[in-house]
């Protein structure tokens, strides 16, 4: 058992050798140890500043002709090819609005509706197989894209099956049209083989939907390179969007004339001010747009997003930081809390970890009250799961023996 | 015809004599005359300091407690209550959240569920009649809504008619599920009959969804006394929300038990902590609640609303000043415009009016834009129409004949 001076000096180390350590200026925190940024990003410093002048100048000023001036009208696929080379997609992508929620309902019905169209994905012979009526989801899912899939299964005329992220190769079949799967199971903080079970349903002639709420700014996704169809995501956990700030939807290219919106407001028009009576979808991801978009929340996160291209951040640089600041959280727990009192379900190997740490715990929420009150700030997922999220954006290695310390402190009593 | 000058004095006299006067002082505005807060209100003086409270101090301090803290989490139905006296609603019954788009809808997908479920809302007869498998939509509306509702029936195995609102009774048959109206045309600014409407719509035995974009914050609405079923509006218009603020769901008390959402996110389960594998709805208008609220946006419309609260403002006294001034402004057009130069689209029955002038005129599109270089801002709707909006919280008459003025020097060339 090393001693916690020493583990406190390897902190102090690891910091200073940092390459990202600067980047904890650009945010505001405080003496509170936050491991809470996969469920809500730290605020950047400048951002009050852009939303101040969205709201005084461009609102309070400049009024309606801000849709024009202010670029309020085509934020949502600016912002989206801001976020495009975060998640490994070329421009042209990715469009932001709505929450996840509506979102995975919009990328589903359409994955479905394509199945249907051609029998698959991966087949050519013009739907010559059966009927695609089975929706699977992931059976460890964030539960809203449980529920947002079984709507979707209802409406489109499907069954939906839950199946662990492992099990989907060997519940594919010639009737699946689409699997929805998290890139990073919220709750465990395991990281799905997006390349293989991509892979895995494409080979199957159904389209796969991945959810990055937990991943996307956290580390590689890789969209265009692993081909996949269709992603949803958030942005208020590692890319600091702001509380409740937009989604985004990507299309792969390919599959934007085909992406049949279940929900085509007036935004997804191809000529949205001709005021048409009949629907006409516009081209690209502009598809995916529904009705007006929230501005002030799609505008702050516009300007949260400039800590990644103002200081030319890495994914790479990320996830490899990432990596150690979870390994160094593990061996710290290891150190200094007495054996068997948490069990980390978080994988150990790095190819099946996220950003996050999670300790199964019998009293979970009450330690996590405790904790809290100690300064270190995690949550808590019924019935018995600690949870700490590191952005690497911000937390840096003393935060991790810290928040090591003061759990192991807390467990003693 | 008036003299200008006498028409400017009345407009001094109106002015000196308006019970609502004060209120402008509430808002930010300039030398403009802005005449298009029925496309996006004016900012209240107020909301930049408590938009910039929440970002820094509910974000950036308090972060992710502000959940609890900062009452983010209940936000959706607290301020769905502010808005509900606006519009006619006891308290319970509207809950904020998403685009007017993505609450139709929700609305009409779950009005179709109803009226499947018990053949229609007038029947006890437990569905002895024909299947309810149509939608009426009103041929005139904003095209978002029958795009949407396009995708409703589609969705639910119903067939869609467009119909214009006067002829909806003559069209209403036992198949008739749900009828889609708005209760003021957006181009013509025409008032549609919402209590007859409704009332033919219930006696059919459908249901009756009502879009207040236009009329919520400009005259009384009614919800509860009319029975209306469910309603959808927007917040960036009368009620000065903010760009693209979000949009509120009405579900009539009695029927909420039965409201079954196509967008049942976790933010609308009976337990959203417990992490359910299973969906069960929570009760109450929070049922229509879908995914993780965007709080800037949300939060600037809560602190809009201040101006209805703390003032006292009372919708009749809102109304009565709405329609003197579209009174005003179609004399003064009268009075200024050349005969035969533009013709008002807007009904001239107080009964039929909303709170705005459409005036046709050939070169529509060119002439908007020579008024607001002249400092009269209205809008122009696609092909022949200027769209001039008057919210009687800021707007006076001196505004209104300044604006007849500058139009028919416009038109003269």
């Amino acid at each position: 058992m090393s001693e916690p001076t020493s583990l406190a000096g390897e902190a102090e180390q690891l910091d200073a050798a940092d390459g990202l350590a600067a980047m904890r200026e650009r945010f505001v925190l405080d003496d509170v140890t936050y491991l809470d940024g996969n469920s809500l990003g730290a605020l950047p410093a400048h951002v009050p500043a852009r939303v101040a002048d969205v709201v005084a100048r461009q609102w309070g000023e400049l009024r309606i002709r801000s849709w024009e001036e202010s670029g309020w009208w085509t934020a949502p696929e600016r912002i989206g090819d801001r976020i495009a080379p975060l998640v490994g997609a070329a421009a042209g992508q990715v469009v932001v609005g709505d929450s996840t929620s509506v979102n995975v309902f919009k990328a589903l019905v359409a994955a479905v509706r394509m199945a249907q169209e051609d029998g698959g994905a991966g087949g050519g012979d013009g739907g010559a197989g059966p009927v695609r009526d089975e929706i699977l989801v992931d059976a460890t899912t964030f539960p809203t894209d449980g529920y947002i899939a079984e709507s979707a299964a209802r409406m489109t005329g499907c069954a939906l099956r839950a199946v662990a992220p492992a099990e989907v190769p060997g519940a594919l079949g010639d009737r699946t049209a689409a699997v929805l799967l998290n890139h990073v199971d919220y709750r465990s903080g395991r990281l799905h083989d997006l390349p293989g079970l991509t892979a895995a349903v494409h080979a199957a002639g159904a389209y796969a939907v991945w959810d990055l709420c937990h991943s996307a700014g956290a580390l590689p996704v890789g969209l265009d390179e692993h081909g996949v169809d269709l992603a949803v995501g958030c942005t208020y956990k590692y890319l600091n969007g702001g509380p409740g700030s937009p989604a985004y939807l990507y299309v792969r290219r390919d599959l934007q004339p085909r992406f049949d919106s279940p929900l085509p407001g007036w935004n997804s028009h191809a000529e949205p001010f001709g005021m048409r009576p009949a629907y006409a979808p516009a081209s690209g991801a502009v598809r995916g747009r529904v009705g007006t978009p929230d501005i002030l929340s799609l505008l702050a996160l516009d300007a949260a997003l400039d800590v990644w291209d103002e200081d030319a951040v890495s994914v790479a640089a990320v996830r490899a930081k990432s990596l150690a600041l979870t390994d160094f959280f593990l061996r710290c727990v290891g150190a200094y809390v007495p054996d068997g009192r948490v069990e980390s379900v978080t994988p150990a190997a790095h190819a099946e970890r996220g950003s996050q740490v999670a300790l199964r715990c019998d009293d979970a929420g009450e330690v996590m009250k405790r904790l809290i009150e100690r300064g270190v700030v995690g949550d808590y997922r019924a019935p018995d799961v600690l949870r700490f999220g590191f952005t690497p954006l911000y937390v840096g290695f003393a935060d991790v023996e810290r928040a090591a310390r003061v759990l192991a402190r807390t467990l003693a009593g």
